[in-house]
């Protein structure tokens, strides 16, 4: 994220996680993204109606400054969610030490938190990290930042491509956190991305909407929509190429690539996941009935506790698009699993049913389904296996 | 399902399901209920596009004989769902040897089927089943019958209660399967009913629907709507008791007490559950709302883990309710975790999180959530919470 020219950034520690007395260290838990003058700034945000106080105060200094930003901040291990009238207040004060620190108005500041709702943010640790976190800012600080955003990931999720011009090459980079409560219908749980490309605000805000429903709003661990889920896009310019359209082939393979592989690595980190799942659904009426199918397959605990047992038991498929609402035609349905046809129009082809297993095997599996409704429209989504694992980490999360 | 008059019934093993050497007998997988004479019949099926064989023959036998059924002929250990026109004629198949057993019509045959779906059932093993069923058929066949519909179910689900009137007494009685794969949008998993009033099909149709709805369809285990789901009501009439309306409070009133002891222990009973959690939702805009979010809650993976850890973690419920599609106002919504007040018209009461956490430990367990719209409409539902053993369970069911 601090591949694309003019930004900087780090990730410190000021105690919002508690520090685990067996680590040498305290977690980090606050991060700061500055850009080296005012960028273009675009977001997607949670559709939860139950949004958290840094969402609504990202929301408004976007609409206030017409979508540019100086500064992203950001908390892990608190989600300043359900907190208030309260949590509004830190979510500003955040806002406002982070503007000081980056010298331009808090309008130009977008916040971000996640992590335990309903419990109050302590606004004096945030103030201390901001003042540490100005003081560590670099163009390395790649590494601090991406996990500072983490809570329950098992890794932290980074990207960066460089993209070819004819006038010039520019960067887009990412960092994103995931793991639970995630299907972000319009956004993911928390993604930063930034490009040296020249946009006006508009044109990144409908690019970064284009890109995101194909990306981070493809993917699923939980089918839970968190009350705190965003991406925020900066662009500085710094690269020199001007981009004038949402829909320019260079800027969206650039951000295609850099959210398509965050997005994936949110999935593959998921809570208790074990595999990469892509779901595919073809064969439907219209293009909300295969999104329908695929999310209903992507979020079916009996799928994905099967995946996780290595079964090819695509009876679950077949019953989780049944019920998707979209329409069906079981006499004409079909299922895969990897390459294994493993039901045919509408006949189960189970002597095939050792080589589905085989395939299921691998830590990456795809499964797909056509609806058999003789419709042209089709989607992907990317999920995660559901083991006893994810249970035991929501059991014990919090207490 | 005896207790009313005018019925007898008897469960046998026929080889659906593998019999585990460990154990002494092998399982019973086959029930048969026959009516001493032609008997009101009334049903409630899955609304899962993909329907099973024996959902299909059911529906036309009814259609067909005008609400009326002489026999009902269960198989547990394969669901005979997802097997083509094959799977069609073993359904008509067990319909036409029950028939020959019940002395009556195909017609006046209702069918269904319990287990793997895609994988043939025998009709041989059925026949024979069907066989060995009508030498055992008895008043007393209630305990047998109950155990033969069973598939990962920990224990049987039955009930009966005799229900008073002005014109004499009548009975009630059921017997429920369920486990997994249960969130039965219009009928649950399997019920089977039995009264001995005296009923018209049509008025026996519209009270079990008007029932099934706040009981069976009321229930959740995993959000999953089988291919198979069905409960069938028959009447014989042998109590000399008419009932001549839909909403005979007495009718309502039997079938009520013995539909939500089934949905209950059906929830009880769910794959992995220790505990039994009821979601009251209120304060809704509107009816649907209300249901929308208290199913919304009653499936929410983090809802249903956080409960089997005992963690009073109220945010998951906000939002939950937040991202159901609901109206939602955040700033008068309400929680409560048993009589425990843990966030009050938009304001955490982080301070009761041990009361609620002891609320918690019971096994019966009511979360409710007030959405603040200041609307009057309000949902009940029932759901288990989620554990490690569920995904055993599912991870290992069929390989």
């Amino acid at each position: 994220m601090t591949a694309p020219a003019g930004f900087r950034a780090a990730g410190v520690a000021c105690g919002i996680k508690r520090h685990n007395p067996a680590q040498s260290s305290a977690p980090l838990d606050l991060a700061l993204i500055v850009a080296d003058a005012p960028a273009s700034a675009a977001a997607v945000f949670t559709t939860n109606k139950a949004v958290a106080a840094p969402v609504v105060v990202s929301r408004e200094h976007l609409a206030r400054s017409g979508g540019i930003a100086r500064a992203v901040v950001v908390n892990s291990g608190c989600a300043n969610a359900c907190t208030g009238e309260a949590g509004l207040a830190v979510a500003r004060g955040m806002a406002a030490r982070a503007a000081e620190a980056a010298g331009c108005s808090a309008d130009h500041v977008l916040v971000s938190s996640t992590g335990v709702i309903g419990v109050p943010l302590s606004l004096d640790k945030v103030t201390q990290g901001i003042a540490d976190a100005k003081r560590a800012l670099s163009r390395t600080g790649n590494d601090t930042t991406m996990r500072a955003i983490m809570t329950t990931d098992p890794f932290p999720k980074s990207k960066a491509v460089s993209v070819q011009t004819a006038a010039g090459s520019f960067a887009v980079g990412g960092i994103a956190k995931g793991s639970g409560m995630i299907e972000p219908r319009m956004a993911t749980m928390l993604g930063f991305l930034t490009t040296d490309a020249r946009v006006a605000p508009d044109v990144l805000q409908r690019a970064l909407r284009r890109v995101a429903d194909e990306t981070f709003n493809a993917i699923t661990v939980d089918g839970e929509c968190s009350t705190n889920d965003c991406v925020f896009l900066l662009a500085s310019g710094a690269s020199g190429v001007e981009i004038a359209r949402d829909d320019d082939p260079a800027l969206i393979a650039g951000l295609r690539a850099v959210s398509a592989h965050l997005a994936r690595e949110i999935v593959r980190g998921g809570e208790g996941a074990t595999k990469l799942v892509t779901v595919q659904v073809t064969g439907a009426a219209s293009s909300n009935d295969a999104w329908l199918a695929a999310r209903t397959i992507a979020n079916s605990p009996l799928v994905k506790t099967a995946i996780h047992g290595g079964d090819p038991n695509w009876g679950r498929l077949v019953a989780a698009a049944g019920r998707s609402g979209a329409a069906f035609e079981l006499d004409r349905a079909s299922v895969a699993v990897g390459p294994v046809a493993v039901f045919v129009r509408g006949v189960p082809h189970d002597e095939r049913a050792d080589e589905a297993a085989a395939v299921m095997q691998a830590k990456d599996v795809a499964v797909s389904v056509d609806l058999g409704t003789g419709g042209t429209h089709a989607a992907t989504m990317w999920t995660c296996d559901f083991s006893a694992e994810y249970v035991r980490i929501n059991a014990e999360y919090r207490t």
